[in-house]
């Protein structure tokens, strides 16, 4: 059952131009209905209100971290290296492909919701007899447990692993490339083609050749700007926080036996157990919408104003400030509450840190975060040690507190606040 | 209530680069709900079955075409075209920006299954109290007349109408960039700078300048191979035959009585009666999605095997046939009626053949659906007497019949069919 | 000597992003004196002077072209068809690599001026002990013979020539994208990728699958615009009629023993003799623009007027004429020289002609130049047999008279022509 | 004579699409032999032999900066700030489309080798009667003079001098945007429309509005990685020495009184005396090319040599070194001495420092080489001041000292040199 498709096939896509599948056990993966359903869930949850293009879906996004994966590895064999093992590439591929399976419907929002996590699903679905378990029992009764134990980052040959999660691996290269593509934003331009070749299995790690270092430069600076200027964008963090308060509202109304003028399975269930994997998969982003857009008519006015805001994009506010402490976040509350404002819903703080190289600072003994560079004489050197740009970079860190609030019901409450508070929120 | 922005205002965008709001009333416009909520209908309808990156929405479109307008506007204004009417600036962009407001879900399908008529909906949203009427009545109390007039086609100056729905409007020039762009068929990809300063406003329309001949030949055949190799595609085909199928089989249903386990409003309407606009605005792809998901667990096996086919892309196989007369379309509905199959629903046959620029051939007079070019002589000529290009392919005629079935249902009922009919489902 | 290098060596480039050099002999090749030359002749000869981007030089489209002949068997190979032979894999490549070798500066004027050919001189640069020679001769001794034999179509095994020079080979392909990018003119953008993937060695000849005929007719669509807008734009035919008329000057100069002021080797030789290969490679672009900038001071006026016009780009200009017979040709060219003008400088007629894919008539029995599909059943069919685009295109005809003169001469003698012919050229 | 044109004039650009002239005087500058004369002057000097596709000309880099000029006071009128005069434009246009005439063949290095100062020889050709001095004096006596005092950064407006050469000047962002477009390193990609539409004119400079900060990041990360990609690419620093090395042999033999087999005027007064403005204006690539493709023959070995070192692209090697100290350059000097070698041709060291940020040091007051962030509240701030990022690269600094010789000849030689020194050249 691993062989080859008698004629390769391919699927157009904008960012790799040909996404090109050879094996008839990827093409099988791909037409299931539990692959099938990443086209109902976003790549980037609630970016596209903030750019317009961003609706591309975790289907295209998974056949992109398959092809480069498939790429690379096409690269070891023809260049022979004789630390990859060419047995492992079906298996590989198979967790490129299925690495975000289990991503629920605007993921991060959810899973802080519901203390989910999207790996552990990941493993369900690939587990559980589903039509995914069904196709890769076909190749080796293990098998479903080998790709599970390389996304749950367990599996034996460390190399594996390091090909579908490292710092260069192929989910990463496609996710600049392709959030690049859709929202328009040209900093997240990599030179791919570069970076591939420059690629080489070494010692059970994926590493880059010295001469590679400038296109490594580029792509952490990439991945910068990207996280600035999309991922953390205020306005994409805005609609993240309405959504978890919806569903931090429907949670609490449903626990407290509130009658739903709308629901929807397995939503009710979400809120108060623990779904199967069927009921798991019938949750995508066109469900929830749904559900948001009938709750805009439900009688908790709380409920129905988050929806209308999500749906309608009302969103909240923010204002940026340098420095916060727990003291002035205690006074602002309070205030907030004398005011006649919901100090739990009118007012989000929120501290945007994840530094997306920080994991590259030097440290002691090599770990699986760091970029490493091989130079001529086959000596590893971790690369902020070669590059003055990622040494330098290495340390920035760049928060700073975004108080977020629904302007309308504030500006009301703005002579019910201490000045101090009040022009905060003033502008 | 004229006024421009105190600063203008940009969105991001991949096919433009920047849309420029530069007037208080179009970025008024963009956020109303009714206008947000083309964020949730898709351009491309089920296209994105076929291109898994089509998935952009009307809303980024009708940017994408207010923008085009804007950039023509700006070109007449700079150059002091005396047949443009700068007067007419405002009432031609808020048309380019509306004119695709009431589009449903999965638009082409939806009204072919309840025959309704998406400009008639544009017009209803532009006229009947919604946010979008408001808005435009501060220009002038009869502004959204005006609006809805053009169009409607029947507004007084006819090159307004022309600039807005002509044959060479920003509607298509848009949409072939973005659809090029999103599904990454570069097929579409036309000089837009070029063609833009091309055009010129000339006796109550727009028209191009000779030497701008070749750029049209050009935005012709990329129309031409956009509709062949997207529009028309057979998987997207199969996939909109499957939709209006579920349409048809659920209004069925429910004419019967069937006692739905899922049902949603504004759906249940939708098929008996006649919806308000209020309802209609309701209506996105999201619902449709959704009431689908949930009925692939519904009794009648009819709704469900549809439903699923379509949600988890299992989708109908086609055949191509060259010639096919009524006759033996007749004998082939009767045998499978007769091998147990279900006529109406298990063949669908289609011929696609709508061709992209036949309006373009010469006729007496020119109408509105010609291009024409003008000349140093300020002589107007139909673009075919001059370019052999479109002479040439303006008598093509391309069409192919294609008859879709659900391919596991016929294999199983071959045996059971006359052989010279077996044959032609059999490969 | 046939070995790999040890390590695969790029080249940067605009048009591939990567050129791969794998073969010892190839990396040789390339750094020849002779295959270095190409550096300093431009790909589009006079182009430049319409397009300013246009500068780049055989060198750059040699890579190329050999790039892509090295992708197309490495699909060969890749898919393990049977009708390619995996030993003609260098050959192919090398003849690829250099079969542009041999032209000379501006090639296409200077061959029609001194009724040269450049494949002759590559044959002969292949053949006559150059640097080339040798390191062809440490393949095999008859290995120079074997290229020589491939450029000159004369090899026994068809298909290594077709895949060098037929109607889709990687030199149409190369040059169609790299003009494309170089000149800015985006028509010529072709996707490459499909097509390579497309193509198929079939009974000794490259066909393409039956599935890639849009892309086809979008190529060749590509061509037929680049035709008509870069390589026969008039300015470019403009300058190119003076570089013609500044070597027919000289060449009667040098005849008649006049003295130039200026004179360099092998230009004076290049005017009486033949030219051994070692002078030939000494004619670069360089010494054909000094000389012209120096002969701007040349004593006879003819020559440095001709000159002045080339290097400061005071080229002729045109007038376009649909009819042109020859009896009216005389009569302008009689009144020209009753004008007192120069019947023979100061008038070119000019009919461009050539159609880019008039060769794809269908014809009787499928010859060299045809483009053949390929179905799945394994039917050839000649493409325009089944392409109704390339079945229309086919039969088109586009010329028209160009007639170009020195405006300003031509302008002084307008009172002293005739009417009927002064009118021509007074706009 | 300050008229527009009837009809605006466009040129095909791959970089900008269009460059767009508006002004009689602009096209007729544009049309004059000086101007013509940048089209035989590469922009990048020899780094086409680095990267093959580098072949663009100064001609066209220089019409770049002029559309970027354009494009920016267009944007500060459209804007109606303030702080810009729009009678400068004309001058601003004029300054930024000439500022590059007076660089000669192979700029950097013949100003090195010959003591000359480009900008000095723009000046002249602005200022001594050429066709240029007469269509700006068309415009006022005076205007030739104020043209050369803005490139000469004297004139009295500064924001006129800011937007030809100041640290966000157009200049800069051409080149780079070009030279990623003809070599084909894609980190030259910076969001010029984006950074257009950010900066502002402000208190007689050019300044950035603080929410373009991202872009400017952006911007000096691209400049720094083309610094050291390209503009620093030692194969390019070996073929400039070479350059050097030859020029200066070549005046050596001139100075002795060799007897030249070839030279050309002006050279021969080039290598002894000053130039006129006439004799330079004959000065371009072709003439230096082809007085070293005939020097190749030349007597002289040494020249002879270098000569056919850079025409056949066989250039001198090298090894990088982190530390050199003047003594250990001496030893090295000296050994090759004695070993035979020519110490001063066959050894040459350089060690490329030009940051091209470090300029954006926070300093002491703002100088006009700093960019500075204009915020909401009309406060100025140096951009290192605010942006992580640039603060952290400013203090980069990455010089490492290259060694380039002759490979042939050193490796003849090492066994005469002691082995500390030999072991340098010997791998």
């Amino acid at each position: 059952m691993k062989q080859p498709l008698t004629e390769e096939k391919v699927f157009k896509d904008p960012v790799h131009n040909y996404i090109h599948v050879q094996d008839t056990i990827i093409w099988r993966l791909i037409n299931t209905k539990e692959f099938q359903r990443l086209r109902r869930i976003r790549q980037l949850g609630t970016s596209y209100l903030t750019f317009h293009g961003a609706e591309h879906s975790r289907f295209s996004h998974s056949l992109g971290v398959y092809e480069i994966t498939r790429r690379i590895i096409s690269q070891f064999e023809r260049s022979g290296y004789k630390d990859w093992m060419p047995e492992e590439r079906l298996l590989t591929l198979c967790a490129a492909l299925l690495h975000d399976l289990g991503h629920g419907p605007f993921s991060h929002s959810i899973e802080e919701a519901f203390e989910m996590n999207h790996e552990d699903w990941t493993c369900r679905i690939i587990l559980e007899n589903t039509e995914i378990t069904e196709i890769l029992r076909d190749v080796e009764a293990d098998f479903p447990r080998k790709v599970a134990s390389v996304i749950s980052k367990t599996y034996e040959h460390e190399i594996v692993v390091n090909l579908v999660s490292g710092p260069l691996d192929a989910d990463r290269m496609d996710y600049l490339l392709r959030d690049a593509h859709y929202t328009g934003v040209n900093y997240g331009t990599i030179d791919i083609d570069r970076i591939l070749r420059m690629l080489r299995p070494y010692n059970g790690r994926v590493v880059v050749k010295e001469s590679g270092m400038h296109a490594i430069e580029d792509y952490l600076m990439s991945r910068y700007q990207m996280y600035w200027q999309v991922y953390f964008h205020p306005v994409t963090r805005s609609s993240e926080i309405i959504l978890r308060q919806i569903f931090r509202r429907a949670k609490e109304l449903q626990q407290k036996g509130y009658a739903f003028r709308f629901m929807i399975e397995p939503l009710a269930d979400l809120f108060c157990s623990e779904l199967s994997v069927e009921q798991y998969l019938m949750l995508d982003e066109a469900l929830v919408q749904t559900a948001f857009m009938q709750w805009t008519l439900e009688g908790d006015e709380l409920l129905s104003d988050l929806c209308s805001r999500f749906i309608h994009r009302k969103l909240y506010k923010y204002v940026e400030m340098e420095n916060l402490d727990p003291d002035m976040i205690e006074a602002i509350r309070s205030s907030f509450k004398l005011a006649g404002l919901n100090a739990e819903y009118d007012l989000e703080i929120d501290y945007p840190t994840d530094l997306p190289y920080d994991v590259f600072r030097p440290g002691e003994g090599f770990d699986s975060k760091q970029i490493l560079l091989l130079d001529r004489h086959e000596r590893l050197r971790e690369i902020s040690e070669v590059s003055d740009i990622v040494r330098s970079i290495s340390g920035i860190h760049r928060g700073r507190y975004h108080l977020y609030f629904p302007q309308d019901k504030v500006k009301k409450a703005l002579t019910r606040l201490p000045d101090s508070i009040a022009e905060i929120f003033a502008k």
